[in-house]
């Protein structure tokens, strides 16, 4: 069995094939390596696209594959796990193929664009005997992971309403733009707002309703260009958020509570400075969190777990937890009426012990892929 | 004819009657009026509290009545026009009732708590040829007149969402918290993020959603605790907006365009200074606006348009496309499913002409009325 092979090679460090290069595996996965060295190594690299193979593969000094090659790649002794940054409507089949040749798997967010796959992709995990993780970065950013624990150590009272906005202007081409491939700012942006109104109230919606607006350029192919989406929380809380692809770039969200707020701006970012502003009793203190290398903890993190046979987090569960409600937003902005949610319950959420500082990485030449913005 | 009557005067200052001496008649209407002396003059109080009068008529040197002397106060010769500060579900008898008697209005927000009752006021003006003014005081604030102007200019490029969150805790026992007496956080600071975003969109919602939060504690006498409100706007664009009397004050609204977006924080209130974030090209520029008196500009205004026989800006229309919209959203809340609003068309809004700067009043001692908080 795969799962015993695995298991029995001890190695002390996971290698990763890295399938699809796009410009987040080019400009922020493929750099993470050098900061996850002693737990991770980057062993196989995985493309449609010949031009990127030779590039990027000459780059870091691993072989390359076309798709056509997977099962071979995932057959491979030194591949140990995947981390799946392909269109987020592929994730769900590369990931089931992976846990089935015995391959751990860690997928780019969204983990897939249905509740049913995220489903598959679990139960392949488990009977594969393989670690799932879903690559949520501010589970390990210490901006986020402050916040949370303040909000849980009541710091704010008790949490009221959550508000986030997040846009840019999304180029045009770029995979976010086509609704097959699972395109469009609420599968973009959408995983970040709802996951922080998730991780903030730490507890589960259970009604969400959406409203979309209507692509107004040529830039979008079958998705509409934002969504503004209310979500009813237990015990009388309320989060709202937009997502837009056709708006100047905002990245913020806020938890209110019965004593104070907490704003961070920006909140989501990878690549700059997150902020966060918090005000009590009327007094607001500012903090600037040094840029860092937000990949990185992902890799260490999701290794150790594969080396120590822990349970990530977050795991699948949180994926799904994230697809679910986006999926059922899109119902309610279809049938323009709000959609139930049926409770959930999550045990686990992101810790303040999960943090981990990375510095920040070189500014990586990015081959045949494209910036979603400028 | 009363209508005759007041026109034959020829006053060069308009006498108004305040009616009601909550705290917002007695911490900023009153004291308004020694900043708009060329124009407006205190000529009586009318309150149902006998202590208020006489420590209130005494402060201010003017004749006081209790609510049975209303059609008297009307009668007065030097009284011309009506500042009503009642609670909002008594605003429309009371307009009516002015407007009959040919006594001009200036009523504050929200107009009414029915399109019904805002529709009366408007008929009963007309009919008593009086002037109609719903109290606005942003229409007349310079932070909030250049934000509009900066993007009717076109400096964000087109308007795409708004967002806006509005709270703070009530204190027990606040006539906002009776559902009687259209309290609320919805009729209470709605107001201002709808208005808000339909100045910054220049335009009128097609469609509203809201969920409401109810009360989990004993402040609340029929009325929720919060509403999340989406908004439609015509071109594709929406906008978001939570109002609560449950949660930590927080005071802001965003606006968010095609090349940039504008957030003001605080946004929407009247003692301190607003300040206002202008982002363009990811390069943000802060500007805070010194304190003002909101109060005296709108008096000035209203007097002004009384003597020259001008209609106000912001005018009974304005005030009842706002109440609409509030109606709609508590039914779509009862109901569970977003309402559709009838296109309408609104050419007056505010404008940068309007601005008008007076130094921030002394602080009041207030008489047997409450802040709404703390």
């Amino acid at each position: 069995m795969a799962r015993e092979r695995r298991r029995e090679r001890g190695r002390r460090t996971v290698g990763y094939a890295v399938v699809g290069l796009g410009h987040i595996a080019q400009a922020a996965v493929l750099p993470a390596f050098e900061h996850a060295r002693g737990t991770s190594r980057l062993a196989a690299l995985v493309s449609g696209d010949a031009t990127k193979r030779k590039a990027i593969g000459k780059r870091h000094g691993v072989p390359t594959f076309g798709y056509e090659d997977l099962d071979d790649v995932f057959a491979r002794e030194d591949v140990d796990a995947v981390y799946i940054a392909l269109p987020n409507t592929e994730h769900a089949a590369c990931a089931v193929r992976a846990a089935r040749a015995g391959v751990h798997v860690l997928t780019e967010k969204p983990m897939a664009t249905s509740e049913e796959d995220c489903r598959a992709m679990i139960a392949a995990a488990e009977e594969g005997g393989v670690k799932l993780m879903v690559a949520y970065r501010l589970h390990f950013d210490p901006a986020t992971l402050e916040t949370v624990e303040l909000v849980r150590a009541g710091k704010l009272g008790e949490p009221r309403f959550f508000s986030s906005d997040f846009s840019y202007q999304v180029e045009p081409g770029n995979i976010r733009t086509d609704a097959r491939l699972g395109g469009g700012a609420i599968w973009d942006l959408g995983p970040y707002c709802v996951n922080a109104a998730r991780y903030l109230f730490g507890a589960e919606p259970i009604e969400v309703f959406a409203m979309e607006a209507l692509a107004r350029d040529r830039r979008f192919h079958g998705v509409p260009e934002a969504w503004s989406v209310t979500l009813r929380f237990p015990d009388e809380r309320l989060a709202t958020l937009t997502c837009s692809f056709g708006a100047a770039p905002v990245d913020t969200c806020r938890l209110v509570g019965t004593k104070g707020d907490v704003r961070l701006e920006p909140a989501f970012e990878y690549v700059g400075s997150l902020v966060r502003h918090l005000t009590i009793d009327e007094r607001t203190r500012t903090k600037k969190y040094p840029p860092s290398d937000q990949f990185a903890p992902e890799l260490v993190h999701f290794s150790r777990c594969v080396l120590e046979d822990r349970e990530p987090e977050p795991d699948g569960w949180e994926g799904l937890a994230d697809v679910r409600i986006i999926e059922a937003a899109l119902r309610s902005a279809r049938e323009r009426q709000p959609v139930r949610l049926e409770p959930i319950e999550r045990r686990r959420r992101p810790r303040a012990e999960q943090a981990m500082h990375r510095p920040p990485v070189a500014k990586a030449g990015v081959v045949h892929a494209q910036a979603p913005s400028q």
